[in-house]
Formats: structure tokens, C-alpha cells, sequence
């Protein structure tokens, strides 16, 4: 069973980088960060909103979906909302498990996933 | 051109969390950490060596080759050597890019090559 952490509020904090315990061989993260221009126009930040009792649910379904064709110890995922600046990170997931591949592979699928399925969503911009 | 950074010593520090500039989107690290069975007995600790100036050439002619397929911006490899004890990591690698795709595929790619080109090699274990 994969344990999951979910928490979407207005800071990220990078947990220290640690194997969970003796069987796990592998971390796999990603942090997203805002970049200085959104669909060509330069930008200074981005306002993310959630519906965040669904993006929860959303999230959590989603993420035990992937583990039963990757299986991996834990994921938290950690995701901002409220002004984000360029340069400043709006999500943090990290990924434990035995090996490698079930990490890289849950990761990405996720990430894939998540703008598609989880309502989170850029509610405007600011032009720098 | 990708910024290629490869450190083979005692310690691993990871570097912190951010953007290297406001084009960087995507941040993707991977931890491996010495686990408590190596091919089915238990251990407490790894030793690496690396063969040093030929692991260094190595892997910045391997980075250089997969970034012309997987365009990043940023490559910072470390590598321990030396004992490593269950649970700590042997190594660290953290790719930066504009977008993730890039990162995802750059990252694995190295993981998947370090192995069989990379001359760093585990000498011996202790049982537990």
C-alpha cells in the first residue's frame, strides 16, 4: 500500500532528501516552476486556484490508479496556490521506491496527468 | 550549450530547490540510496571507487550526447565514493530545464547508460 501525502497550500517545503527506509533504493522528483512568460507574453507571476477538497480526491484516486502499474513506497506532492512569482516553484513531488523505474514512471505519468484531471488552474497573469 | 557539472567525492550535498533563471520550468532529481540487500543478503554499507578522471570524461561526454536528443539546461551530477552505509545516498543528479519532457528523458537515459559506461564500480559489502 503507497502511502500519500497530498498538500496544496501557499508554500512549498522541500522535505530533507532521505530514504524512507532500508528497502528503498530510489527518489524521484520534479519541481515546476513559473517561468517569465506564459503563451509567448512575458509574465511576472501566475495565480493558481484549486478547488481543493476535489483536487485532493482527484489526486489521491489518480495516484493509487498509477501505483498499481508502478509500484512505489510513497509520494507527496506538494502544490502551491495563490501568486506565484516567475522563478518560484508551484509544485514539488517526490517519489520513493525499491527501484528506479516504478519512480520515473509514476512521476511522469502523474505530471501528465494532473493538468488534465485536477482542478487547478491559472486564473490569470501579470505582465512584468 | 547544457552546463555540465560532475562531482565524484566523500559527501553529497544537495544543492537547493530554484530556478536557474526565469526560462527554467522543470527540475528533475534523482536520489539513489544504498539499500539493505544487495542480490538477496543483507548489508550494512557499499563501498564505491571510481576509477575518477575517466568516470568525469565519461560522463560529460555521455551528458553531451543525450542532450543533443533531450535539449536541458542543466546537468549537476555527484557521485559518492568511499563507504556508503543502507540508506544513505550514493548519488544525486538534478537536471534543469525549460520544460519537463526533456528533463524526464535526459535524466533516465543517464541512469539507464551510467552503469554500464561509467567506471565506478561497488568493490565489496558488509554483512549486516
Amino acid at each position: 500500500m503507497m502511502h500519500i501525502e497530498i498538500l496544496i497550500n501557499d508554500t512549498i517545503i522541500t522535505p530533507p532528501v532521505r530514504a524512507a527506509h532500508s528497502d528503498v533504493g530510489a527518489l524521484a522528483e520534479f519541481t515546476g516552476f513559473v517561468r517569465g512568460e506564459e503563451a509567448g507574453r512575458p509574465i511576472s507571476a501566475l495565480v493558481y486556484e484549486a478547488y481543493q477538497p476535489m483536487a485532493e480526491t482527484v489526486m489521491r484516486r489518480l495516484l493509487t490508479e498509477l501505483a498499481a502499474a508502478h509500484p512505489c513506497n510513497s509520494v507527496r506532492v506538494q502544490h502551491r496556490i495563490g501568486i506565484i512569482r516567475v522563478g518560484e516553484a508551484a509544485i514539488h513531488i517526490a517519489v520513493h521506491a525499491k527501484h528506479r523505474a516504478p519512480a520515473f514512471a509514476l512521476l511522469a505519468a502523474f505530471m501528465d496527468r494532473l493538468k488534465q484531471d485536477v482542478p487547478i488552474w491559472k486564473t490569470d497573469t501579470f505582465s512584468a
